[in-house]
């Protein structure tokens, strides 16, 4: 039986609440070795007090040894199998900026680059121009018309946007056209399927208009597509466990994430505080609530140990305003780590605490990758977070007789 | 998406080495409950050093329960699934003769018998005869001729002997023609599918001329085949990992399994010492180090708790030498356990350590069973061990934005 077969058969209805808190990237490493992570640094006392009635452990978000980006590592903390669902880099990209793609769009990475006289590629991210030029060049390829076909154009950052085209029969599976080097001329648009010709159609007729359109935009008179994709086609979070789910995430990124799940996104402000009243305020509204702390990954993407220590302690922080509302089920795990070392998202296993009144309490006092090594929870694959979730709820029926 | 098809996707280049020691059959049992076993009795300040600066674990070579051979046992630890890829009897008694098979070999293993007047089986074993007679009758009957097909006869040991039939259409799903039991003749070779036909005419036509050869050469006047087999279609392990691995194993049969996998199968010598002379000079043409060390496991095998301690200690004495090399990633392990209380191979999880830059530190500075078990790696299956690797070496890409 697949695992959202099992989940679909056993869910129930009640009252409870979970809450599942990401932070992101909140696993790390020591920089010596034998030392402390930054979250054994930081001086976590409301986190410490939720391990000593909760129980630890450490999840992995995809197998061991992978290192997730966002996207599966969000998949996996929601119970989707990473391997199983890909998401392609265009709709991550569109995502990341809140459009809100539907079943029809093909979603595709843009970045703009210099041509040469010659039409060949001098400078594949067109001298990383300013924001402000992206965006107007961004106005400007967005007055493009294709018949039969939506096309939006938003800006991302410098060099980089994302185009959306919306029609019917447009299938997702296209080469890039960024040839990966300069010195040659862009690569025409490529199907690699049957169902992705009508959209290399497209695409052409989107270039040829560009072109014209850019022409006199240099360092940023042309473009590549890249990553185009359409969405995975996902099992509901409401069909698949049976909660009214709501998404408070400041970034947009995270946002697009559930979304993708099909949660309801809420408005989450701009801080902490800011999703912390959020949470008040929808509590009666969902049964479920994915917060999603952003900065413990970028201070560790920074290789800033002490910063990600602090931002550490600024979500410590907040955690009596959540336990306030009672949650049943309180999860405060991440998508990967990020070590500040590494300055990077890595493979290491993640920090993870599940409190209830029903978990298996362990001898664990603090939270801390050490101190999850002895948790109850064990190693385990991330995508049985929301199983652990659901039955720490009392959210699931026996299995069999 | 599967366990391969994601390591090709993520590999990437860079200058890392990557030494994997594996010592054969390491794990081991305390001879009375509570006590130490064998790792955990030897004098490893080595290892031990390497563990303090490293993270532990324990790898399941199969499945919980499951005792692997020495084929199964090492596909794990080349990271490929040991119940997915099966090495057939044949194919490994010919690697362990250092036989280089090809992809139109079928390998047999021969056991010479004794038949009686009627022409039963008096005796499966030929009377164990002497290595050198055995010997001498595989010369014999290295000069039978069959047209159209290649025949190659090694002898073994004692009764034992490997048939290679090498020619284009042969498949290698044949009966044993060893009935198991004496007092009944030898069973005539059978084809489990359509493609093995042709290899049933070629196996009679052996057998045949074979009866003739010994048919003076009581106890062993004739033989039985078994584990009729070809090699398995296994991706090499540069493609798999983009890795340049070289194998430095003493015994045939890891220099086989090594070439089983595309490792190039480096001369080691003899001892240990050789082959870290091997790993010296070799140094700069592979990313990768397959070393092999057999005595842990053949002392196990005879039972014998305190001559594995000795081995231990003389692989403990031969770390130095390998970290003088500075290795990126170094990893001990072993492909079972050999419990000298068993004088067999077991199931139980085998203590592992990996050491690196970025690797989480934990708590163990001792390498032993009781100190894996609470190691930062926890259980996990063996055939993930080379993806650990490969991320400690910084060889693979994030997967997904």
């Amino acid at each position: 039986m697949e695992f959202h077969d099992l989940t679909r058969k056993l869910q129930r209805e009640n009252d409870t609440k979970i809450v599942m808190l990401v932070s992101d990237g909140i696993g790390g490493l020591p920089l010596t070795p034998g030392g402390k992570t930054e979250l054994e640094t930081a001086n976590t006392p409301n986190l410490d007090a939720l391990a000593t009635r909760g129980t630890l452990g450490l999840s992995t978000p995809v197998l061991p040894g992978i290192t997730p980006g966002s996207g599966p590592g969000h998949l996996g903390l929601y119970g989707y199998d990473p391997l199983q669902y890909n998401i392609g880099r265009g709709v991550l990209e569109a995502l990341g900026v809140d459009f809100e793609l539907g079943p029809d769009d093909v979603a595709i990475r843009g970045n703009f680059c210099s041509l040469d006289e010659q039409g060949k590629i001098s400078d594949r991210r067109a001298g990383r121009i300013a924001c402000e030029i992206g965006s107007k060049l961004c106005d400007k390829l967005a007055t493009i018309k294709i018949p039969g076909v939506e096309v939006f154009v938003r800006h991302v950052k410098e060099y980089r946007l994302v185009i959306v085209f919306r029609a019917a029969g447009l299938g997702g599976d296209l080469e890039d056209t960024d040839p990966q080097r300069t010195g040659v001329a862009p690569l025409e648009p490529v199907a690699m399927n049957e169902q992705a010709q009508p959209t290399v159609k497209v695409a052409q007729e989107f270039l040829s208009q560009a072109r014209e359109i850019l022409i006199d935009d240099y360092p940023a008179n042309f473009l590549t597509l890249r990553g185009v994709a359409k969405m995975p086609e996902i099992p509901t979070y409401n069909e698949v466990y049976g909660l009214r789910a709501g998404a408070v995430a400041v970034y947009p990124m995270y946002r697009g994430l559930a979304r993708l799940v099909s949660m309801d996104v809420l408005d989450a402000g701009q801080t902490l505080d800011d999703q912390c009243s959020r949470l008040e305020a929808s509590w009666n509204d969902y049964d479920f609530f994915f917060v999603h702390f952003k900065y413990t990954d970028s201070t560790g993407e920074d290789g800033n140990f002490d910063a990600k220590v602090k931002r550490i302690e600024e979500l410590d922080a907040a955690i009596p305003r959540i336990m306030a509302l009672n949650p049943d089920v309180m999860i405060v795990t991440g998508d990967h780590s990020t070590p500040a070392k590494m300055k990077s998202h890595s493979w290491h296993p993640v920090p993870t605490l599940i409190a209830s009144d029903v978990c298996r309490t362990d001898a664990c006092t603090t939270f801390g990758e050490a101190s999850c090594l002895q948790g109850g929870l064990g190693h385990f694959p991330a995508k049985y977070l929301m199983s652990l979730a659901m039955a720490n709820a009392g959210r699931f029926e026996k299995y069999g007789a």
